[in-house]
């Protein structure tokens, strides 16, 4: 099977370098945070990832998680791996010091993230989804409900769900039809199925913390009519110590093309008299809720997009560097060689390497303005920092997602007629990252969000701003040298492809929202495209005087890729998005 | 689970107006092939594969071949599906009527191949493989090899196989090492291991005729030492009956992300003596044949990217009118809509739509071709068309199964968090469709024939004949006219960035073949968007007068998406061509 390790290096270039830890680092509330805190983090966390987690991605992804009787059984050594996971002290690492949380920087979480879902992208779900119950708790929990739960959830003893679809509410949360009943002692009881529910149910830990969306009696219709309730699996009795078990049951997992190992429950509420619950928060406010913590999801699984890559990658590469075949080109009858030598795999090993950069570059960047955002004293600061966090959050979701499905893919490819091989590990990359763009807003759902919410609302205050700082790296791009001329010739014109099709946006949305919607989903692609490569050329500028060292010369080398192999799609897109409409909504439904 | 109709309606337009059946149809042998025969050919057939076929797609998927000691056992319903198949003469549609066949032409067989794979790929290879084995024994068995196998295995009764590939040598058979020992009376001992050996064995037939590629003793090292033998299950006696089991074993399957159904097998010859086999033609020249047949091989695959496409594209389809969720853009409270109504699924729907009839418009242009190579009367008018099919065969089989993986993707991306439940079968297109791009020849073999063999050597003369004529078309769309212009305006950057591509693979391959091997591949999807948009353009001119009808109208719009969102990328992927040699080959392998 493949090993994972971690990237420390591009890490710590990434988060130095571009993501400004230094100004993270002075935020207040980080005094403990230094450099070399951040590096003992980071090998800690690489040994634990890559010595622990990556060793049961492939089994877990082949044995799957189990359901027998209503439990769910996870995968041969998950429970082991959990239990040092937590006791280990990882679920903490950015939540809240008053509850037993360690509240270091998003910047330094969002590296340690990306390692356990490179490793094991199956495993990581379970935290992630707590650290989601933990923040919806955290924003809205009264502190009765804080003081029950948080402890135990941020130590990693319990875990946290979400539960917000079912069958005939997918991504339209208006339909969700679970009901809570006022009990008339502050409790809820509440009635209903949900699907989808990633660790809904597992072996791991002693009880599980569901937050549910339901409708109290006579709420309205629709999406102001939704309100947000905690159900225990077992109830919690004052002193802590676990009571009954609660009527939440699961009552089936799915059979599904990717992480196996991440048990996707059926969640049945109230089958026998009623699920105890209480409300977080008020009610009606359910859906408002989960908008505020929806930032934060939908970063983590374009995390996951990102994380995927890397993992791809290093198993192609490691698959290139050992496998003989053929030998170099223009050389008939000379000695076998490895399939690195040959350029198209080097093509596809530089097309995953370059947009993985990228990506990580960009991510970062989002996750160190997100740390400026909620902290700086500044209040401008902050709000400059949250406009461009809200702004880049669905390019982040669903470019780095989109990315993943297709680098896993070049994965495969590398790999040849052994990528199809389950043996191989290659595929499951691959079937894994095919979630990443669904869940959490399928990525036409971000590109409404990006076009509308984030653009047009504003009529794009944000985006503007954003195009003149990328100018102003294409500015510092010295034309005279022939790496930094190709980047800036290619970022130049990705610019402007942004710029005209924001232009076509805003002089379209209001008018003819179909019209600008056709081409949301190639702008979210065209819009991260330009970002990575903005980021790219940062990177760019900051290793051209340092070619002395291994790790700038080859990161020149690998924007100048990205320039020429990925940011030359930007022009193309931009086409679309201005020119897509009418092709794609003339034909009648009967003539499909 | 999905249902399967075969889009008999384009593909008469196709085989009718753009791939010209009247000429096919006049070719000498044709004498009785009439509009009214195809019509009926196409009916039935798509009867077969949607009655037939198709039900056994998704229960083959699940639950696959079974290897149990030694042998392999098709899944339910697969041997009663393979007896009906062969004896409906399927099998026998484009073969000699001397050994049994009925020799209609390729044109025709095309579209019969596409309902075939549409329906049931994986059922689909066991034909494709005989077929593959038939053609070597036509072009260069003996008369004796010929009686004696030719017409079982045209009728079905027996099925064949072609044995390759090697551990050690998947796509450079110079590696080849198996032996073949000659014996003296006219027969070889064949002694090694195969790998990837598709239905290498099953249960659906008596026998098994294995072609097989091994070295004789002494042969000369590489690929100008490898000699092609036939190698049956069972030997057959004179009277054509069955006689001893010969030493060719099935030691296991292999464990595959698609394709469940179809066995691939590793094949043991000769660890109880050696396989008993007969030299087909001459010693020494087995690659040769092989590469005989590979037009034919690579055009087949080609045709699982159409094919798979076509399924995924039903598949999404039917569920984006089923599916109700969500109101129309811009309609909040309104009546909810099926999601076929957002902008975003159309644009999906129009992008699968849009690709799948580009590639059967191409393919089946390239089929007609054939026919043409093969039997029309003037020599000229065969070497154009052979020239041509020699351009567009790797285009074929890369673009589009590069296509289809993606286009599979869509498909499950239309059915948001349901297209990852296996059970809801879109996945199954999605991980069927990710062999089609490795197994006969990767997209980089096809890429570096593409620019090496196909247009380098000789110094571009076919593609720019092809060049010529696409200028013919584009010159042939009103300006004037608001669709048609716009497809002319997309074909036009289209076809300059294709003359952009080639002046650069024509100026660099001989003095740097790397260099233009990194642009192989976007080289490859480059002619084939623009190839394609050449194919759409014919349709939409033919189109243009003819808007009372429904099936013109749908074509026209979709030869506009098309120009709009595919067309579209043609110029950035020669930029990459002509710019993206140094970022790829510059980084040494330790900086990876």
């Amino acid at each position: 099977m493949s090993t994972y390790t971690a990237p420390i290096r591009d890490m710590q270039f990434v988060m130095n370098e571009l993501a400004g830890f230094d100004q993270v680092a002075a935020l207040p509330g980080n005094e403990e945070v230094s450099s070399d805190l951040v590096d003992a983090i980071l090998e800690e966390a690489n040994k634990f990832a890559s010595g622990v987690l990556a060793p049961l991605n492939w089994t877990g992804d082949q044995e799957g998680a189990k359901w027998k009787d209503g439990q769910v059984f996870t995968a041969t050594g998950w429970k082991d791996a959990y239990k040092q996971f937590s006791e280990s002290g990882w679920t903490a690492l950015a939540c809240d010091p008053n509850y037993g949380g360690q509240g270091l920087p998003k910047l330094l979480s969002t590296a340690v993230m990306e390692m356990w879902k490179s490793a094991n992208m199956a495993f990581s779900l379970c935290p992630m989804l707590t650290t989601g119950a933990i923040e919806a708790l955290m924003l809205r929990g009264s502190d009765e409900q804080k003081d029950m739960y948080l402890p135990k959830m941020i130590s990693g003893e319990w875990t946290g769900t979400m539960n917000l679809t079912e069958p005939q509410a997918g991504s339209d949360l208006a339909a969700v039809r679970t009901k809570a009943e006022p009990q008339g002692d502050g409790t809820y009881k509440i009635f209903g199925q949900k699907i989808f529910i990633t660790y809904g149910d597992h072996d791991m830990t002693d009880n599980i913390i569901h937050l549910v969306l339901a409708r109290l009696p006579d709420a309205p219709e629709g999406v102001k009519g939704i309100s947000l309730f905690v159900v225990p699996k077992f109830m919690v009795n004052a002193d802590g110590s676990l009571g009954a078990r609660n009527d939440v049951h699961c009552v089936s997992i799915e059979h599904k093309l990717g992480i196996h190992a991440s048990p996707t429950c059926v969640l049945a509420f109230g089958d026998n008299g009623g699920a105890v619950g209480t409300l977080i928060g008020e009610p009606n406010r359910g859906l408002e809720y989960m908008f505020i913590m929806m930032n934060e999801a939908r970063f983590a699984v374009g995390m996951e997009g990102l994380a995927l890559s890397e993992r791809a990658y290093q198993h192609a590469l490691q698959y290139a560097k050992d496998r003989i075949q053929g030998t170099d080109a223009g050389v008939r009858g000379g000695p076998k060689v490895s399939i690195i030598h040959h350029a198209d795999v080097r093509r596809m090993l530089m097309s995953m390497k370059s947009q993985t950069e990228a990506m990580r570059a960009l991510a970062y960047v989002v996750g160190a303005a997100t740390d400026l955002a909620h902290h700086h004293e500044d209040q401008s600061v902050r709000a400059r920092n949250q406009a461009f966090v809200d702004l880049m959050i669905p390019v982040v979701k669903g470019w780095l997602t989109e990315n993943s499905i297709e680098i896993a893919s070049t994965g495969v490819q590398v790999h040849g007629g052994m990528g199809f091989i389950e043996e191989t590990g290659a595929a499951q990359h691959f079937r894994d990252a095919r979630i990443t763009a669904i869940y959490e807003g399928t990525t036409a759902i971000q590109a409404n969000d990006l076009i509308g919410r984030k653009i047009a609302r504003e009529n794009g205050v944000t985006i503007k701003a954003l195009i003149a700082e990328m100018r102003q790296v294409e500015a510092a791009l010295d034309a005279n040298d022939e790496a930094l001329a190709a980047i800036r010739n290619s970022l130049a014109k990705g610019i402007s492809a942004v710029e005209e099709a924001v232009g076509y946006i805003l002089a379209t949305y209001n008018a003819d929202i179909k019209a600008a919607s056709v081409g949301s989903v190639p702008f979210l692609k065209l819009l991260g495209i330009v970002a990575g490569g903005w980021q790219m050329a940062r990177a760019a500028l900051l290793s051209k005087d340092r070619q002395s060292e291994d790790f700038y010369r080859a990161k020149l080398v690998t924007a100048r890729f990205y320039a020429d192999h990925v940011l030359a799609q930007a022009p193309g897109l931009a086409y679309t998005v201005v020119n897509g409409a009418s092709g794609a909504l003339t034909l009648p439904e009967e003539l499909f």
